[in-house]
């Protein structure tokens, strides 16, 4: 096993990494920006070294500085956690050059799975269900007219090169597609300086289901289940579960399928996540994207499958086969996670740093579980996400779950900072959720608008 | 369901209690003592009523108090948890006759097992294998004599009425056997005005083994595996673990079955224990006791077998059949406890109460769980038990359980007090605990002596 590593990251997903690794008897170097050094990821870890100001592209995105840090301690790994240099393959290549193990998947499939267009064509050529669309760059309104018409409105239309919503267009008719079309190649062409195109059919209303996937460097491919994370608000989401209640065992045994083909047809290493989108009406599932990182949703998949996933990542990344079988992972029971995040949600979701003055973790009891990186009189500081921990609850069943999650952020004690607590107490008492009905756009669309008619 | 009960209890067991309540959505009635008003267990109730002094005779004993808080504020039942009155059949009479629901066996069986001779009488006749001995009580030298003969030396006295360590002597020899009987019946006769005695031989080197039990109202009995509870000093457990590494599936399956008919022959119902003493090289266990509640570390069993043991209490007192068969229960993994003392292990574990300043609990990960009584800035008073917390841990092995403890108590701080985290530190670092090499004699005889000789 390595001796050490390193983890690029910071907060609860940095002390989980941590944790795990002392786990394993492998000692840890944090890395930590000016505005963390009483972070508790910093007092946690064997080692910790400075890698720059608070801004992230200065210390947490700061490739040389990292890198050098891991030179400087004999760091044997790092393991990245999930945003900052997760996905970011110059990061995974220059590691390689270096001889440091990059805890995640070659850089050449965060390369093939980050291009869009080239996921879909090799996802179809896998045989995995892709949405309805162009098989390649569309580059002129006539082509894109037929396509349209041949697949079915609406349709989303996407620059290939595109990010942070540029270039995208919801089409629901003939008439509105080739202004459209226009509109959008022109702003992706100002954009990106590439005018490419795809076109999908729009799937909604949908829900958000995903595949935890499991490869070693043997070969092996195991999946560990899916999570149902169509609770989300702006893409961003907010409550996990897992199994999905949309899904019964003939179309998890597709969907989770579907994913492992996915998965072995790129060789795939590492821990991953193939997201679909599942129309529910029709039983049909389609590929999303895949991502090649440990997801913030994690914990739920570990309390069901009782596999631990960051442990099994550093054992995939030091050669070792996978510890178990797919015929040996038993899933038991029913996890959710709720997000804790300081910010407000009655204020457009403002994040919400600062110190803080009272801290009591709901804790104890069967089957729960909080991922965190604050402890009392910590300061929350302002650059980064606004999560700051995550409760996990695994039932006998979803009510039991849902009772116990109840009973956990009843008694979550966070004062000094604005939380989503609250949002997440009320979420959790819904109808629609407690009866498993909702879909990616309930939260936004039908409970926020609810929630926030309501008095203080 | 109960609508609401009442907890006749404190510090952590009432917590668990009070949390396993309200993931039933029962409601709660803590109870305190004067010295208590600031302990969770009062914050995290639903309703909180003082039942006097602190001393515990005035108030956590104090039964007329106790029935009246629950009468006044109509709870429908009252759980003892452990200790205090948990195994005093006459307040299980009391509440019996109030209509009030004792969470707990009749008392007719708190009586049967509580009396020595009783409960030996009576596992012998149900089949149980019992330490060989006399069978029934021993008046004189004479028969103390032939019996011992018989059975073979070492042997213990015990005094029928017995307890606080009155009126029992360890005899080696037939020399020794006559003069010490003499003296401790006449230490009996003394103490509780009744000289009659039993013979046991005595089991040395020896393991605690003891089988978790559930029986319902409905005459179904069904165990939940067995834990050992040999790391000891003076009859206190200080760590528990399950499954026990010295008995394999033969004597695991003799073992349990030999609980579960222990507690048909009682018809017993809700939660309890069958203590064993096994002689690991003979392979032969004997009954020892049986606990009539749940015990401190139920949180094991729990682990391994995936039931809520607190929760099947409450279920099984409203008249629930057991939620599951015998066959249903699936083994997974290793599991340890560490009981966590505000004490001074270097000082004869004297009590060390006061404020705490510093609070960090062990937290996230997969297979984790404190159950506590503490926050931050949380004065334990000095009236009662010193055990403070309950780190307990499940791994997929028992080297991985050893290492999620260790790393668990080194994260754990607790500052004001001084406390035995260190000591368990050193306990679970020790190569007979690692190699699970260790009998009821290990930790005081051998551990302890080595432990005192370092320096700080």
């Amino acid at each position: 096993m390595f001796n050490k590593i390193l983890i690029a990251n910071r907060g609860e997903i940095a002390v989980r990494i941590i944790r795990a690794a002392r786990e394993l008897g492998v000692e840890t170097v944090a890395v930590y920006s000016q505005a963390d050094q009483d972070a508790l990821h910093v007092a946690l870890a064997d080692e910790a070294i400075c890698i720059g100001p608070a801004r992230s592209n200065d210390s947490y995105l700061n490739m040389n500085n990292i890198l050098e840090a891991a030179v400087a301690t004999h760091a044997q790994a790092i393991h990245p956690g999930f945003g900052f240099l997760s996905e970011n393959s110059k990061f995974a290549r220059l590691c390689e050059e270096m001889n440091i193990k990059f805890i995640g998947p070659s850089a050449e499939v965060m390369d093939a799975m980050g291009d869009k267009i080239n996921a879909r064509a090799r996802m179809r050529k896998a045989g995995v269900p892709v949405t309805p669309g162009s098989e390649g760059e569309v580059y002129n309104a006539e082509e894109a007219l037929s396509i349209a018409e041949r697949i079915g409105y609406p349709v989303m239309l996407k620059a290939s090169a595109g990010g942070g919503g540029k270039g995208i267009r919801k089409v629901t008719s003939s008439e509105e597609l080739v202004p459209a079309f226009n509109a959008a190649t022109a702003e992706a062409k100002a954009a990106f300086g590439n005018g490419a195109m795809f076109i999908e059919r729009m799937i909604y209303p949908a829900r958000h289901i995903e595949v935890q996937i499991l490869g070693d460097q043997h070969g092996h491919v195991i999946h560990l289940g899916e999570r149902d994370c169509s609770l989300q608000r702006n893409n961003q989401k907010v409550l996990e579960e897992s199994p999905s209640v949309a899904i019964g065992q003939t179309l998890r045994h597709k969907i989770t399928s579907a994913a492992v083909k996915a998965a072995q047809a790129v060789n795939y290493e590492n821990a991953g996540t193939i997201e679909f989108l599942l129309d529910e009406k029709a039983g049909e599932f389609y590929f999303m994207e895949m991502n090649t990182r440990v997801q913030v949703e994690h914990p739920v998949t570990e309390f069901v499958s009782g596999v631990d996933i960051v442990k099994e990542q550093i054992r995939i990344a030091y050669g070792e086969p996978l510890s178990k079988k797919q015929e040996d992972i038993v899933f038991r029971g029913h996890a959710i996670e709720c997000r804790i995040n300081a910010e407000n949600p009655k204020f457009n979701f403002a994040p919400s740093p600062g110190k803080i003055t009272t801290l009591f973790l709901p804790s104890g009891g069967v089957g729960l579980r909080v991922d965190s990186a604050m402890y009392s009189g910590y300061s929350i500081p302002p650059y980064y996400d606004s999560m700051v921990a995550k409760v996990i609850v695994h039932g006998e069943n979803r009510f039991e779950a849902l009772m116990k999650m109840q009973r956990a952020l009843m008694e979550f004690e966070l004062e000094g900072v604005t939380t989503n607590i609250d949002f997440q107490l009320e979420l959790i008492s819904n109808a629609q959720v407690i009866a498993g009905d909702y879909d990616t756009g309930f939260l936004g669309n039908v409970f926020l608008p609810e929630y926030l008619k309501q008095e203080d």
